[in-house]
């Protein structure tokens, strides 16, 4: 299964942060930090935890340039 | 001027494709290739073209993770 | 791999339309058609066409509530 | 009133998890499970509870496809 | 019905640019000119055209602050 | 340093909540009120208090169209 979303950033979860209903994911990429918000429920679906290999994946329509 | 955006990762274009109302612009961050959609008159105001150095810039709730 | 996003909704790809940069897929789900908008090159890549079994994929931040 | 979101899919509230500031609600649709994240006063703002007949919206730009 | 989202602006339909997927419409809000990107097929349904009156409509979780 | 982003909206911040994971952000903007939800981490980083002059930004591809 391939998914249409273009950027796919490999990368090892640094830390998780739980609230109620949303969730917090640091990912190290690279010399990046890169911050994703998920729905606390997926991260625990996904038993993400600190030191984990996982993707970072945007749609390219998320992504602005700044110059 | 700061932005509230969590991500913002430091590259260089390699690409900028024209639409009509759109357009893709490919940015090289280190080993990846970042893939951006904003609207064509953005790309024209920023005068982006290959060689560029800018940021790709996405919020946070934007990011989902794969494992 | 599994992904964070939450909503995956079987069907069968109903139109591809394709724009310079952008492409529009329609899919059908069950009674509903659902719309959505990639990039051309992520339309070519996924070779979609229609009669493909596919999943259109959203983000639970992206999705709102009428009532 | 019509809004240009091309995405609107009718369902039943089966679930609603309020946080400080966010909320998700689960919506049956048809077979599938839809999630949405919303702010906790627009759901105190809708009085959604489980039971309501609703409609889950997502403009087309938010929908991937994975196949 | 009530959608919900929580920004909704009321302003006055500047320009509309149509592409072959995309459409790009300028709204003027008060003394702000709001640009947003739907699907052509969305702009022609609504029939949007300049003067008439209408919503900028946008998830609050797709608003950024800058400071 | 210049934002792809096309919309820029100048406002005064009139309330901050704070949940664990998120926070919400009104802005009064003119005669409307945009609201944002932003990382609770961002909204520190900011230092975003009552009466601030900020600016609520969003991409065109997060505009909807209400008519």
């Amino acid at each position: 299964m391939e998914l249409s979303a273009r950027n796919s950033l490999a990368g090892t979860v640094k830390a998780v942060k739980l609230g109620e209903v949303m969730a917090e994911v640091i990912i190290q990429v690279g010399e990046n930090e890169i911050v994703a918000v998920i729905t606390r429920s997926s991260a625990e679906r996904l038993k993400l935890s600190v030191g984990d290999r996982v993707f970072a994946v945007v749609k390219a329509t998320e992504v602005m340039v700044a110059k």
